[in-house]
Order: structure tokens, then C-alpha cells, then sequence
């Protein structure tokens, strides 16, 4: 932390904040500057939190954070990039790109399993499909629960497939464990702590989505969050951030994949449906999110998008998503992974 | 919803896609225009989101939502302001304004207590205080838990205030409901959608918070989450969007007063302390927001804010806020609310 | 500037960043952190931009400017408010407020002179009114050019009313100066430096719009372009930032006021039409500035709102006015200010 | 345009509406829905933003425009893509990728010299560079005006690559013109008509960056505004928009490739210096953007970033500069393209 002093402060102002700064657990270390002086707070950088209350005593300006706030995700600690196994023989991380796929929401047997087949046939490696839905209005359908756990744990019997699928209340976690290879947060909750916190002491590895104004930092404390309480298997997904642009649902931020890449040893996969919300779109971006270096991509696929009871404007069709794997072979080839 | 269709597309195209709108349960009326034809889908508006799947149909341009998505929130199910009790005798909505003070996170005893006298004797007529807190940081100080909601309990004993605190996690609903007289929702959990559910069924009234990126539209829809469930005392707290401007932690949506008040029939509070993130901002935004025509104001006070454990920057001192209430008194004349 | 070293650094690293620092002519302070060495570069703040090229030296993490780059809109630099005449007898930035009204463009001759007698029966001291009009699309009304300056200028003669208007082109700064009494930037050309320069050599006031996605520190930079002219009569106008919300045609950031007013000794005023694009929430914004401390307002008023040719939506009518008028002196008196 | 009428809106009401409507030249078509009516007004596009201001009379609840307001920029007019030379045997729009290189300003001959020699023979077709540079600070280096044009020709001179640089005022069009094969529009200028109004009428094509909080709609208006003075040569740039993200310097919108070859005819070029403003970010970012569909790149290349005068940190050198492209063409190859 850098505490800046407001302009004119005296050597008393001055005593007092290295008096407060000591009091909390730091040394002080002031530098003098030409129209104003600074003071660098040393000490362990978690807890610096503490040190922005400065901000409230009269001589200070600011209060200026220069590290990054997270350990266990961060580079510093773990220099390599972390490769997992999400369900047996099926890893992320590594050379081998993972796509996972199905559709928005969980709707019934032969939906689910006609789009599983195709999205298994097309080469995808992990089924996704929604039990529980968040949805803005209470009037929208909200999901199959614990019957829609059912058909994905059918489909899975049937294809092969493992599934993740999202867990909404802290209540549901050994719920949804017990029928999901992969837990999955949703944007919405990606600062729901206490369903954080729960997961980290799952033994099941969890796909992290970016909240819609999640800064980066942000993201990752929330990951913090599931890795300090003992689960190593965290899977970031950025899915679009909100912006004032309206000609997508959200804009998507693939700049995220080389910073995340610089910043965290965890996988990144990208969600190319939400972010676009429209399934004209999504082809484009999925080549560049493997272009741009993503461990993976999580797309919506559903065997009758105009029917779809959620999402079917950005629900690519089996032939579609059939098309996308092939072309996407070519784009991993030149950016040396495998598909 | 009106549906637009792509310039060129035939009669044929039009016909399917009149052919699924009736099929979806409602009535295509379609005007044909000079580039291109729009279809009107005329029935209940509350299912219409499943009109949004047309716009996967090869000839359809895009669908165009044109009314509010949500009725018991709305104005025009209850066109007069609802007025109702937060606590006996403590009523929001009418022509008092009400204000709630208190520090960020209960902290101890002392802090509490201090804290509650100061305001009640500024004018405060709600204490506020968190026991349980979401934090960005897992290594950030959590909250006192049930012990905090114990010393809030303590304080309205000694000082007659009633209590808003915090609800984080929805097995936590019944804990803190024992002790609290208003439930709040942070804004981390605009979206929680069982939280808001759960709350909807108890019989206390409910302080949500917008979230930083959450629209009038959205948060209207959660408000609507907890009104379906039988709860009809729902106030909205707006407390600062997110945005590019650093100047502030949060840019206050004060536009949000008269939009919310033009919608809905129900209270709306401002928090110019987490939108704002300085003390030194706080005063103008309480000024601000009671001319702009809210119904109260959530203000941050510490009785030493320079120790705080949390947000101490934003949190006025005991002084500052009784100066705060006495000048606010005249703004709220001005407005023809009494304080 | 504060450099701060990536962790594992070495001396030699330290040594060659402290070398280019002084090479850029600035001291270098180094501080040793328990995780890594920051570095306080000392010198003239105003040209410490160039130090942030070294953030492209291999061990350096981040360049963190602390101080703000302005310096002639700066309280430091003169800390009492600025007070100056926009027109003989016309002043800004002391205890009366100013009020600014008239239609967003003049039309033509009986809609402006209506349109200023009006505004100047409910108290407002300027008329506005756009003669170049910079409009998204080509095709919608640009405005009436010299024309429009012309009427303008008539309607000075008739009511007595100074006038101010917007310059867009460079080209036309003498052409507008002659006829106009304030020179308005609009927030599309907020950085359209060509013209703030000319601006700053004139001799007459400006008003300059903040822009849609302008931050409060690069408004500054702006105005300080025009200061650094030698033109010391600025005023700045805050008329909503561009946000996800789409309730509002912008989002009206209110906080700027008290942010402002703490930075600079630049007079501050609100234009709660453009900000909101809806007339019926243009009072409560009026009565939300003048609480928030600012000097003055910048309102839209047409004598026929459903006929203008350009945001009628958001223009008042006479009547509206007046009633604003009235309402908001009570307000400003509560401000302690006059009307 | 959809007219929605407000609930309970009577018969007179509609008829007054419509009344309106007919007066603007438009025909009404009513449909009677469930809560309420809705017209839509039927007639030529480009003029309807006049139908705005109906939502000035008392019982129209809004008004939604459903068409977009460009024409000449818009695939229905022209649905092939737009293929053009920037400068004799340099084409865009068409199989061969285009690549745009140089330093952010042109600082003196051995920088610009030694640069643009680094970049051809890496495989760049264009150099770029900036003689006038818009600097939000007034004291920070402005370019070197003319200077930095007759240096740019100097270049293009010895190395035979044409030039693409900016031009800031109306006033400096023809001398810029005289120098350049490329005009550059930045992102500050978007929406600086008469500057694009004047850049119509010339014989050279225009580079037309993106505004950093421009929708895409407006962003195709800007291009209208040149293409309607005549000029068909517009290159569209996305260079990052800005958010809430501070990780990057902005955040590069890249879902806006396909959304813009969906839209429009015209060329579309990604800068991926400005957008993320770090150079490590820079390499990820290219290879995502020829993979999105881009028709070319705009990057920054520095002889030596650590003196750069301006934006140093987000230059490539020339090694890596060489790596990208290197790297580039694999993922060009993947894209049907050449490079």
C-alpha cells in the first residue's frame, strides 16, 4: 500500500499516519516528494485491507493498493499452469483443448439426449445442460431440479459423457455433487460466498463463471475463495461482461484469456453463447477465444433452437456445432493444441 | 413483443412464423411496411419471454420486447406509493423520511452502542449494522456472525431503534429474521433468486439492494421475486452502479429516484456512503438524494472510523452525522417531507 | 509515480529502472517491500507521463501515477472557487445560481422567441439554444447554421437574455464568438484539443461538456487545455456518463458535484435534459443538482416539445418550467443560495 | 418505429397519435393489444427519428425504433463485401489479410526509418505513425506536426510502404491528404462531423476508429456520414471500448468483427495495441482477431518502447513483432486467408 499525504501536510500529519500505519502490523517508509509526500506500508500484503481506513484521517489523499490482493490463484505461487482431471481421463489445462456442450436448460428426455449424441459425435467431451436456473423474472421457467440432475446423470449412462451443470443454492451442493462431475457457478453468484466457500470443501472439480461486472481482480478472489478452502480444481470461465454496447448481450472479453494467463495458473474456458447472445455469432468466437488461448469453450447446443424453453436465440444446432468442431480443429492446430 | 421480420423474406416465412406465435398461445397481428414486415404478439405479456425464441427462425430480424416484464411491482397493478411499517411505529413510504445509520460491520460492544446513541440522537430512526459480510477478500474480515446479531439486538434493547442487517446465505434466513426487524440484501445478491425467494415468505420486510450492475428493469424483477411469494414489503435501496469513472467506488444512479418512483408503487432509499466510497462526497448525496424524491436514506456512521474494519473511509463520524440530519431537515421541507 | 518491481527483481534490474529514471530527469526513491521493491519516482508532476514508458522495461510490473495531471484547474493551485461574469451583470460560481434554458436547437424565429420570453419570465438569467447542431445520423436536422446565430442574436435584442451556443467546427470559433456570449463545447468534442485550444484564446467564457464516457480527471485535462490558453473563464457541465442502464438516456452522475467541487475552483453546472431524455425527470434532476452544490443548471425548454426537431422528449414545456422554477428556489434556498 | 400507447389510453387519444404521425408524413397502423395499443408508422426510414418527439404527448408510453438508421453502410444495400485499394497493389476487404504497423508517433528519421524497415520485412503493408497526436493531457507530447508528415514520406520514400496517419482538424485535411495514402479518423473524432463530413468529399480512403464508448450503430452512422459525401473507401477500426475492466486499457470489443461483416459491406480492422494497452496482451490478441474474421490489423511498433515518447508500454519491438506475424499467418491459413 502507498498512503499518499495531502499537499501542505506537516511533520506532525506525518507522525501520526506512521504511528497508525505501525499500530496495524506495518513499517513505514516515507518518501519525500516535491510537492507532497508518500509512505509505503511493508508488510504481509493479505491483510493490507485494513490499511484503506487510513484513508479516513484528515491529512491523507489516498490510499493506493500496488499488489494484487489473491495468493493461492496467482502465478508468484505456482509459476506452471495447473492441468486437472475433471472426470476421469477427461483433463483441462494441458495441450488438449476441452469443448463442453449441450443446451441452456435441462427440458426433457429426448431433448436432452438427441442433443448429447450430436454434441458427443461432433467431439465435445463434457455435456453441460441447466437443473437449476437462475432467470431474472420469477415467471420464466426455472429449471427441472433434481429431475433434470436425473436425465443428465442418463444421459451421461448413455453417451459417456460427463456432465456440469450449475448449483444455484448452498442448500443443493451435495444435491448436485452427487449427480455432476463438474459444479458450476453462475455469473450471477460468482460472489455468493458462502456457496463459494461450500464448494471449496467439495472434492468435485468447479467451473467458475465471471459475474457480468466482475473486474479481473475480482474474479479471482472469488476463485481465492474456493482454492483457501482446499479445492485446487478451479476452472475460470469468462462469459461476457456488461458494457453500454446493446448489438450483443454482453460484450465478451477475450483480452481476459492473456491476462488471466499472465496472472493465475488456473484453466480458462470461454462461454461464446451468453457473451454473444446470438448464435450467428459464436462461431467467430470461438475460434478466436482458442486463438487467443483459452484451455477450452463451454457452447450452448440444443437439437430445436426455436423451441428452446431458455437461450434458443444463442443454441447453435448439431449441425452447426457439428461445423464449428471442424473448422476449430484448424485454428488449434495453429495455436499447437489438439481438439 | 413485436417480432421484426428480415427485408426480402416472403409470405411463406411470415406465415410459419405467424403459425409458431399462435402455437406459443398468442395472437400475430402483422403490418406490413415499407422495407420490411413486423408481426405484433398480442396475449398475456407475463410468458412472453418465450417469444424470444423465434428469433432463431431463419426469417425473423429480431423480437423486440415493448412492455415491462413484471405487474406486481408495477404502478400500473397499484398506482398509489405504498406506505407500510418496518417496524411498529417506524412507517417508509409517506410523507416522513426515514433514515438509517449505523456502522458497515458490528464490531464489538462499545462500537455498537456508541455508534446507536449518536444516531438515534441525530434522528436516525433504524440502526444498521452487518453481522454477516460478503467480502470480495476471503482473508477480510467476515463478520461477527450470530454474535453480531446479537450485539444489534443488545443495541435495540438500550436504544429502541429498530434493526437492518444483512442476509448473506439462505439457511442463514430464519437466524437473522429472529433477530432483525428489516432484511436486508446486499447487492452481490440482487440476483440470488432462492434468497429472494425464501424472503418473500417471511413476514419481514425486506431492504434490497440494487446490484452494481443490475438494471431498473432487472431490479424491478427481484423486487417481483419476493412479491410473488407473498411478502409485499419490499424496499429498494439504490447504492451506486458500476462504471468507468474511478472517482467514485460506485457511480450513484440518482436518476434511478424519479424512474423508480414513475414504475413502481414502492419505497425507495438511497446509500450515498457505498456509492460514493468518501465521507467527504456523503453530505451532498444525502442532500441530492432526498430533493430528487426518495423515501430515506442508508447511511454509513463509525464512531471511530479510522479504526473501522470496514469501509472506514466512507463512514461519517457521529459529528458529521448530526450536522448531515440538521441541514438535511431543510431539503426535506423543501421537498414537503418532514424528517 | 510509484514503480513497482515484479517480484524476484534482482540489483541489478532495480539499478537499471533507477538509471532511466534519473535519465528522464526525476529522482528515484526505492522501497524495500517484504515481497517485492517499489520505487518513488520525485520530480515536476506535470510531465511524469513519460515515465510511464518504463513500463515497458522486463522488470518492471507497473507504472502507478498517484498524483493528478492537471495543475491550472487545480484548488491546490488556487483553492477558493472561481467567480467570473458569463455576460455584464451575469455571474457564475458565487452564491446565486445561474439558470440556463431555451431549446435544444433554435428552429426558427417565433419557436426561439417564444421560447426565450418564457424562460426569462421563470427566472432564467441565459438563453440556450443550438445553431450547429452535431447529430448522429447525416440524415436528421443539423441545425441552422449562421441563421440560427442570427436568431439567437435577435432574441438577445428582444429579451435581454445573453446567449450561449455550441462551436463544434474550429473553423467556425470566430463566426460563433461574434454572436454568441458563452461558447458552448458539446461532449462529443470534449477532447477535440483543436478547438479547445482556440477556445482558450478567445475572450469569451466556455462551457465545456463533460463527455459520455469521459472520466472526472480527463474532464480536468480538458478544461486545463483551455486554461493553459490563457482563457480562465470555464465552466464545467456535467450532462450524464454512458452507462449499461437503459432506463435513462444517460446516467446523470451527480457525485461528480461534490467530486469536483473538492478537485477544482471551476464553477459546476448540470444539464439534467440531456442526462435523463425524458421530460418528466428533468424536475426532480433539477432540485437533485441544485441540493449537490452545484452553480447552476442547463435545461431544455420548448415552446412546443411535440413538434421540435430534435429532443423533444426531453425538453420542458413554458408551463413545466415555471413550476421547476418555482419549486427550485425553495431548494436553493435550503443550498443556501439564491435564484 | 412502434408507437406504444400508454395503459388506458382512450380512442381519442390513438386518434390524436395517429393524427400526428400522418402530419410527419407517415401512415399509422394500430394493433389493440391485450393492455394496450401499439402503432406503427409505416414510411421511409431515414427520417423517422423525427417520430421521437411523439413521446412528448401525454398518453405515448414510448417510442421504440425497430430498423437501423444507416443505409449507404449497410449490407442491404450492398451485400457483397466491399473489396478497395488503400493504396496502388494494397487491397482490403478482400482474401489477403492486411497488416498496418509503426510507432505510435513519429519521434525523428532513425526511429521511423529503422521501424518501418523492421515491420516490411516482417510482413506489414502499411506503416503507420502519428504527426498529430490528440494527448489528453496539454502537457504531454503533441507530435510533430507537418515534421512528422514529411518524416512519414520520407519512409514511404525508401521503404516503399504507404502511410496511414491521423488528422485531428477540419483544417489540416488537405496538407494531411497531401502526405498520406491513408487518413486516419481516432477514437476521440468518431463523432467530429464536420472532420468526416470534409474526409467524404476527399479522394483518399479514411481509417475510422471506433470511439471508445461508441455503439456499433453509432459507429456505422460515423462511416455514413462519409460515405454519404461520397467517399466509399472506409476502413471500420475497433480499438477497445471503454468499461469497468481496468486490467487492460480498454476493453477490445472483438465480437464486434462479426457483428459489423453481418451489418455492413465494409472492411474491418482490429487494433490490438490500443485496446489492451500492454504489449504482452498484443500477440493473443492479433491471432484472436484474424481468427474473429478481421480483415486486417493495425499494431504498434516500436524501434525501442522504452524511450517512446508516447504509449510505450502497449508497443511491440521489432523481434516481436516479427514472432507475431510469424505465428499470424498459421492462424490466417486456418481462416481461409492469406497474409
Amino acid at each position: 500500500m502507498i498512503i499518499v499525504m495531502k499537499k501542505g501536510a506537516g511533520k506532525e500529519a506525518l507522525a501520526e499516519v506512521k504511528k497508525r500505519i505501525r499500530e496495524l502490523g506495518y513499517k513505514a517508509h516515507v518518501i519525500h516528494g516535491e510537492s507532497r509526500d508518500v509512505i509505503g506500508a511493508i508488510g504481509d500484503e493479505r491483510g493490507k485491507a485494513i490499511l484503506q481506513s487510513l484513508e479516513s484521517m484528515p491529512h491523507v489523499e489516498a490510499v493506493v493498493p500496488i499488489l494484487r490482493p489473491y495468493k493461492l490463484a496467482s502465478r508468484e505461487i505456482k509459476p506452471e499452469p495447473s492441468v486437472f482431471e475433471l472426470a476421469p481421463g477427461v483433463s483441462i489445462g494441458g495441450k488438449e483443448l476441452l469443448v463442453m456442450a449441450g443446451p441452456c436448460s435441462v427440458e426433457g428426455e429426448s431433448q436432452l439426449l438427441e442433443t448429447a449424441r450430436a454434441v458427443k459425435a461432433a467431439g465435445a467431451k463434457i455435456l453441460r445442460g441447466g437443473a437449476f436456473k437462475p432467470r431474472t423474472s420469477p415467471y420464466a421457467f426455472q429449471g427441472l431440479e433434481e429431475e433434470g440432475l436425473k436425465l443428465l446423470a442418463a444421459a451421461r449412462e448413455v453417451t459417456g459423457l460427463p456432465i456440469v451443470t450449475e448449483v444455484v443454492n448452498p442448500r443443493d451442493v451435495d444435491l448436485v455433487a452427487r449427480y455432476a462431475d463438474v459444479l458450476q457457478v453462475g455469473a450471477r453468484n460468482v460472489q455468493n460466498f458462502p456457496l463459494l466457500r461450500l464448494l471449496g470443501q467439495q472434492n468435485k472439480p468447479v467451473l467458475l463463471k465471471r459475474g457480468m461486472s466482475t473486474t479481473i481482480q475480482e474474479f479471482l478472489m472469488s476463485a481465492e475463495y474456493i482454492l483457501s478452502e482446499g479445492n485446487q480444481r478451479v476452472v475460470l470461465c469468462e462469459r461476457g461482461i456488461r458494457t453500454f454496447e446493446t448489438a450483443t448481450r454482453n460484450t465478451l472479453d477475450l483480452s481476459a484469456v492473456p491476462v488471466l494467463k499472465e496472472q493465475t495458473h488456473l484453466p480458462v474456458v470461454i462461454d461464446p453463447s451468453h457473451s454473444t447472445g446470438h448464435a450467428s455469432l459464436v462461431p467467430a468466437m470461438c475460434y478466436a477465444a482458442v486463438a487467443a488461448g483459452c484451455d477450452g469453450l463451454l457452447v450452448e447446443v440444443h437439437n430445436d433452437p426455436e423451441t428452446a424453453s431458455c437461450d434458443g436465440p444463442q443454441s447453435l444446432t448439431p449441425e452447426d456445432f457439428s461445423a464449428v468442431m471442424e473448422k476449430l480443429r484448424r485454428f488449434a492446430a495453429a495455436a499447437d493444441r489438439s481438439l
